[in-house]
């Protein structure tokens, strides 16, 4: 092979990436936040499942039933008949929630991500507005930035604020010619801050968007994860096509598997479906809906609900117990998360290397805001759903003693 | 639930969409070609492997095992440790067939189909133009029409025409000002025609596109399927680093996994990776890991390459014996398919009639041209790696059954 000219590469392919402008990531790879010790820390950074609530014999057991039903097909282009029925499903299940879904207004898609994704590539370009909670999912944070370097984070995370009335004023007063594309929105139990939106917020938010001609993304990833009470999706209230609802397996299931769904318009859905080019991914759907049809999901969704609100009242009993005055935070009421906000005087940086030797993750609060955002917030994420309820309890405790000594030693 | 308007829906909807200018595909849905009847017709259409072929009692077993190994892990975020050596492990491999890569010049991707995506996600705007060999891979022409309409095909199945002389002719000659931004190729045993390029023209392809600045992107999907000699990729000629190449279990393992990977220059595969939104699919990818960690995957390639050099020399003598000396095709050196070309009087639409209702299937050639084109050529694909042996003999002799109808009934 003759030798590669490294800078004549880098040069030549400088041509092509220039001419997409692509953004700089700031951010340290996914993961990286997540100090590994010899003595494993207690990991209240990563957003998992607990170990047991995968199900893992089962998930095994499926693909073999799967197999020894339909031989090579799921392991072909064309799928299995498993996968057939797995959006029909899915479709009835939503009807549970209140969603009447046509059969051509759902796309299965790779966790909510590919979803999300789907939507930027069908809706956005380099000009468009995004707006987005502050703070809000960092995942998707990365996929607005790799189409469009508006994204604009309005504050969600104080009791003193009404989400609804930010997002009037902004828009009411909004300056600048970049198009409104679409709000993103984790309306119940939302990561990073647990909150859930009230049913007058999406009301006056579904008017909003068709007042001001923009879509509505909305993320269900923890709905079915409620603690106490069922709340329908805000897609219900859609009568004018204008919220598209994402969809997934990921903390149910599995997220390895990367099932998940988009609802919307039919032809908004037939756009998105034109982009997903993974010839839908016929292993890992038949795998799931075998699952699904040899197991009792309301079963398994019960079971789990208990487990994440027995963790969700540890974490808050926890908290009302170690945590120092000035640090507040609002109660879980589904999902995997808490938001903290402590005092300006606690240094971030040396909050995370306090907490670090201590033995305790968590993820930083500046990473659920938009990348041009000179925010520092005061704030971290902690998640009650992957250690044990032993080490939730331990991990809260070395976390208030960080912050503990941080809000002392600072005058 | 109020009820849905669905007028005002598609009124809303098809303001975003305008925006995007989304281009109408005017072919069937894959798959529709195939022509189910009871009798279950001989498929010659579908470029599966046989159903033999893909080891799924190996890949279940893969499944336990690494579930028995890691627990959890392998259906989580972080997916499994037996993935993370998985790009290396391909690295590897690829140095065998004389290709030196560094760890960050390779991604792994959901079949060959993602890799191109993404490259076409990085590199493209509705401006570009692309070149493909025509007749070219129809899946790719799809992803390439998602994208920009500027796609041209450059006639490659004519025995008095040598394709790089066709390319250095309209690149000298071209006109129009859409930036040249890749030409597409498959180098070893493309599909649809079997046809693999010679060292002398991949030299000079590698010399036009320096020439030129525009990125050669070589699908190498069938490169291990070889019936005889291994032949290098063009990408071991790639000094400037102007060659990507796409790599895929898709026909040595399964489809239905969609595990593959691209190579290209480390800010291209960067760039790119910035816009795979899949998680790294930890499922599949510990499953293939695993799989090719237990099992002795040169002795699987050598039993698969005997058993479609058999199938291959099956369908060449089966074409000897029975086509009328109008048709011709070019015997397989490798892959899975051979390029039927017959007399102009033949009507295409006739054949098809024809060919279905005696009972075999197979793909009609105008699929494999971009949209634009007008073509509507006296051509087909016959796939010979899904049939057993006794139905390709029979498939072919029914297809030279409706051909000679088709020549002799017309004048």
């Amino acid at each position: 092979m003759p030798p590669t000219s490294k800078d004549s590469q880098e040069h030549f392919v400088a041509r092509w990436l220039n001419q997409r402008a692509l953004h700089t990531h700031q951010y340290p790879a996914p993961g990286s936040w997540v100090q590994p010790q010899a003595n494993h820390p207690i990991n209240l950074a990563s957003g998992y499942p607990f170990p047991d609530a995968i199900p893992r014999t089962a998930l095994v057991a499926a693909l073999s039933n799967v197999v020894a039903m339909e031989g090579d097909a799921p392991f072909q282009y064309s799928g299995s008949q498993a996968s057939e029925g797995l959006a029909h499903w899915i479709a009835q299940r939503m009807q549970q929630s209140g969603l009447m879904i046509p059969d051509d207004a759902l796309l299965l898609t790779q966790g909510a991500i590919q979803g999300l994704d789907l939507i930027c590539q069908t809706v956005l370009d380099s000009r468009s507005l995004v707006l987005v909670q502050g703070p809000t999912y960092m995942e998707a944070l990365e996929i607005f930035h790799n189409y469009t370097d508006h994204v604009v984070a309005l504050s969600c995370d104080r009791p003193d604020q009404d989400f609804t009335e930010v997002l009037a004023t902004y828009l009411a007063s909004r300056k600048g010619n970049s198009p409104l594309s679409l709000l993103y929105l984790g309306t119940s139990f939302q990561n990073p801050t647990g909150l859930v939106l009230s049913a007058e917020a999406r009301r006056t938010l579904v008017a909003l968007a068709r007042q001001y001609h923009f879509l509505i993304v909305e993320d269900g990833a923890y709905d079915a994860l409620y603690f106490d009470a069922q709340i329908p999706p805000m897609k219900t209230l859609d009568i004018e096509g204008q919220v598209l609802y994402l969809g997934t397996f990921s903390k149910t299931i599995s997220p390895g598997l990367r099932v998940g769904w988009v609802i919307g318009p039919a032809p908004l859905v037939e756009a998105m479906a034109r982009f997903k080019k993974d010839l839908g991914n016929p292993l890992v759907t038949a795998l799931t809906a075998k699952f699904l049809h040899d197991e009792d999901y309301d079963t398994r969704l019960d079971w789990l609900r208990a487990q994440y609100r027995m963790r969700g009242h540890l974490a808050t009993e926890a908290l009302q117990r170690f945590m120092p005055e000035e640090v507040c935070w609002i109660s879980p009421r589904g999902g995997f998360f808490i938001w903290l906000r402590y005092p300006d005087r606690v240094d971030n940086t040396r909050l995370l290397e306090t907490a670090t030797n201590l033995g305790v993750s968590y993820v930083p609060g500046q990473y659920f805001y938009p990348y041009a955002s000179h925010d520092n917030p005061k704030a971290l994420r902690i998640c009650f759903s992957y250690e044990t309820p032993v080490r939730i309890t331990e991990g809260i405790r070395l976390l208030s003693r960080a912050l503990r000594e941080q809000i002392v030693a600072l005058p």
